[in-house]
């Protein structure tokens, strides 16, 4: 084969990596993965950063993407690399978010004998990727990255994107490369039928009993500001998923309330609905499955009304049914500015929210994965400075610090308060190494209840009675408690402890001076 | 359906399950597997271990099998959660470990409506596990819980047992429960050809041009000596593979030497080779592939003569060739009881070894993560106390730390010295805190080398040429380096560095007359 280009696979990868827009690499590399490593230093446009597990690399990939609108770029080792990945790959694909994960593998020729490395790779990223291929030799594998960039800009009924697994085996890497390639564009999103269109505008406008079900990127600032006028015009009511990837609110902005999580305060919640118009989102359901409770949330006889999902031009959506409901001239209600007093007293979730509501900057984006704790939390900031809201989406705990990571990558001038809970910060604690060596400015806010709160819970609500003490061990992060600031110090992140809301104040005004990533562990 | 048991699944399960021998169960439940944990209360002859990451759980079940010869059993959340766990699947499949996972899953009839937390779990559970089994309903989980015993037991070509998995559907969990069922046998071990036998035995007594290459659990001080009986009379050599699952070694024992890793340290340990005897051992293979080298190991022209893997008695197998070769009457050569003298000076690999030698107590179980810092350190300890050695055995690093929980929590009345990378360490380093919990024996010895030491090797190796910045700083576990001590005290276990050769013997003393967990820093 003749090479004309002079560069190697790896080089001619990572330079479509590059054209493609996925020009920062969250990295877990090993040995098959040496000659990308060592291709880096030769592409100007990409950066590396370095996470000491995978689920930090695949999270972080998630938060940097879901703020650039870029695919999210990996870089894992083997099938047991990305096995380590998945989980937070699992978030992504419910988040829709676009994600290329490069993969090294095995040389063809070594793959046939089962060293100890040796898995079913493809097997492994099948289950989390809506697509996945092995690169079959060096000059192909610039097409290869070129199609991976397209499979993940393809919009899901998630959401923008989708997860793309290319697997690299190595020597695909060190043979001769092609040139760069440049990806195809991704194809186009849908315009939904002028019928659904009607149908919807037609239940939207027998106002306060029908619910316009928001999810995928719908919820961002220039949708809601339609879906707000909608709702402003006909009575109706707009209300978001549990789990949305990126909400823009604050100040300024269109507040969305969200379908809370607990199975009988969600029943409750839709109960008075007639109709539920679906625009990104899908029919609700229940986040677990529960004796003798429904799967479907919305009450028996509820009319659905499926408009579009994440496949689907959401803003044109949008833009028709406020043609099709008057709704053009409408003016949405907007949150005003009112930031709260800094509280005083007892330390609870509560508090602590309310002095992040009173000294947030503006811009800050909040990567929110409290399950408990911040439950009924989000209120408190819907009046504070216009903020990014980032969720855990798939329910695989263990996605806030890497998230975090990612969106401060993403966005450097801006501040990330990552809302953590205890026992879900511990799956993926390596993130803050990686925070402290790119100053990423994220204040993690570990919520230090000392126990899987939630699992409480659901021990009651899945109906086993009378939980004894080897269950409830199951359930206890106590003996011993963790010490958050000793984990912080160790990854090279300073911290302090949060006792009551007035040291919460001022650990958060500390944190939010750094310039890099500072965390507080708060004593709930 | 009736249920005269007044039981349900989920207790049937767990009943099932402790007349199987897998009694120990590492758990990191979430809401589906509430039944699961609430049932633990009610069935004394089981023990939990709360994980706080579910690599945590499947290393350390590996590491309990590993000791008691029984299924280690796990219990994981869905899809995501056991995705977490794959890459220590990944090394205990790779061992031949006898292993149960038990993976919680939405209801049957809450799986069709794609919730947040749904995946395709069985496609999650196929490249790692041997067997794959989803519960159809309440009154059959028993069954299915003894047939993933029965098939976790049955020998596979690496070893003594596989991985079974079996996934929970939560209201198999909560229906009513049938009687708890008795595992059936697995399938005994097959018995060696005769003609095989005489083949290997014609080979052996050639001598020392020929080699016997041991693996799965030949390594066990048993085989050994009658492995050691045949070296001595026909004068052929004896070697293990490169990673095994546990040797007993030590005084009074057949030392064996190991197959190194570096590819080309690797050729020249075989080149002598006319012939090599294979039993319980693949033919030799690479680690990886790298550019113009081959992936065999033996030297061309070198005769390959298979006799037996994990499936077969292997124990038989040795002693039909002990009496084939008329070695019955051989006495091997044993390791004669040797500590060294407690060293001084620098701190090295090679004298924190030394320390251990002379001080650890017969019965050690020591779990080798050492990767590039450990690679030359076993002949220190070959005169040793007697002592069990487990190795990291798939090369899917961040199986130490789990290991040796599962190993102290097996053997509590052993001493568990844990050789560990820092790099490795970093993936499970939350198996400290369930140490702690448990008052697990662990010294774990971190070789702070701060840096993917191996690596740096590697891409060498792979002819990665010139590495700039860039890529050197994915190799590098510095800025901010990582404070061990730190840590360990976050998850409650004491800690101390050691900087000299006196002051890790120090520590090691101390560790040593812990009644629980204890960690070194050792900054080599």
């Amino acid at each position: 084969m003749s090479n004309d280009t002079g560069i190697n696979g790896a080089e001619s990868l990572v330079r479509t990596l590059v054209k493609g827009g996925a020009d920062v690499c969250f990295s877990n590399p090993g040995t098959s993965e040496m000659h990308f490593v060592a291709a880096l230093d030769r592409v100007e446009g990409m950066s590396c950063v370095l996470c000491l597990f995978e689920g930090v690399a695949t999270g972080a990939a998630d938060g940097w993407a879901r703020m650039t609108g870029r695919p999210g770029l990996t870089l894992l080792h083997l099938g047991p690399g990305l096995g380590n990945g998945l989980a937070n790959l699992h978030n992504a694909k419910k988040a829709g978010t676009p994600i290329v994960n490069i993969v090294g593998e095995h040389t063809t020729q070594h793959l046939s004998y089962d060293a100890p490395l040796t898995s079913d790779t493809e097997g492994v990223a099948r289950p989390m990727s809506h697509w996945v291929r092995t690169g079959r030799d060096s000059l192909g594998i610039a097409q290869d990255g070129a199609d991976a960039i397209t499979a993940a800009s393809t919009a899901s009924p998630a959401g923008p994107g989708q997860i793309a697994t290319l697997i690299l085996p190595a020597d695909t890497a060190w043979g001769p490369g092609a040139a760069p390639a440049t990806p195809a564009a991704p194809p186009v999103r849908g315009k939904v039928s002028d019928t659904a269109i009607a149908t919807a505008a037609q239940a939207l406008k027998l106002g306060a009993d029908t619910l316009l079900f928001l999810g995928a990127d719908a919820v961002l600032a220039a949708p809601l500001m339609l879906a707000g006028a909608i709702a402003k015009k006909t009575g109706a009511r707009i209300m978001g998923r549990t789990s949305l990837s990126r909400v823009e609110r604050g100040a300024g902005r269109v507040a969305l309330p969200r379908l809370p999580y607990p199975i009988d305060i969600s029943l409750e919640t839709l109960k008075p609905f007639k109709r539920i118009v679906l625009l990104g989102a899908p029919d609700p359901v229940a986040f677990f499955g529960y004796p003798g409770k429904p799967s479907r949330l919305a009450a028996e006889g509820t009319e659905i009304i499926p408009v579009a999902d994440g496949t689907h031009d959401l803003m044109d959506a949008l833009e028709r049914l406020a043609e099709a409901t008057g709704a053009r001239a409408a003016k949405p209600i907007l949150a005003p500015l009112a930031r709260p007093a800094l509280p005083k007293g007892a330390l609870t979730a509560e508090t602590a929210m309310a002095s992040i509501a009173a000294l947030m900057p503006e811009g800050t984006i909040i990567c929110d994965e409290s399950v408990t704790s911040g439950r009924f939390t989000g209120p408190i900031t819907e009046n504070a400075a216009p903020h990014d809201w980032l969720q855990i989406t798939g329910g695989s705990i263990g996605i806030g610090p890497p998230l975090a990571l990612g969106a401060a990558i993403a966005a450097p001038d801006r501040q990330v308060i990552n809302l953590e809970a205890d026992g879900s910060a511990m799956y993926t604690l390596q993130a803050l190494w990686s925070q402290a060596r790119t100053h990423a400015k994220v204040v993690t806010v570990i919520w230090s209840n000392r126990s899987y709160a939630i699992l409480t819970g659901e021990l009651a609500a899945v109906g086993a009675k009378n939980p004894g003490r080897k269950a409830l061990d199951m359930l206890s992060l106590e003996n011993p408690a963790l010490d958050w600031v000793a984990l912080a110090h160790g990854m090279g992140v300073p911290g302090v402890v949060a006792e009551s809301a007035e040291s919460f104040t001022e650990a958060l005004r500390a944190g939010l001076a750094e310039n890099g990533p500072f965390l507080i562990e708060a004593r709930i």
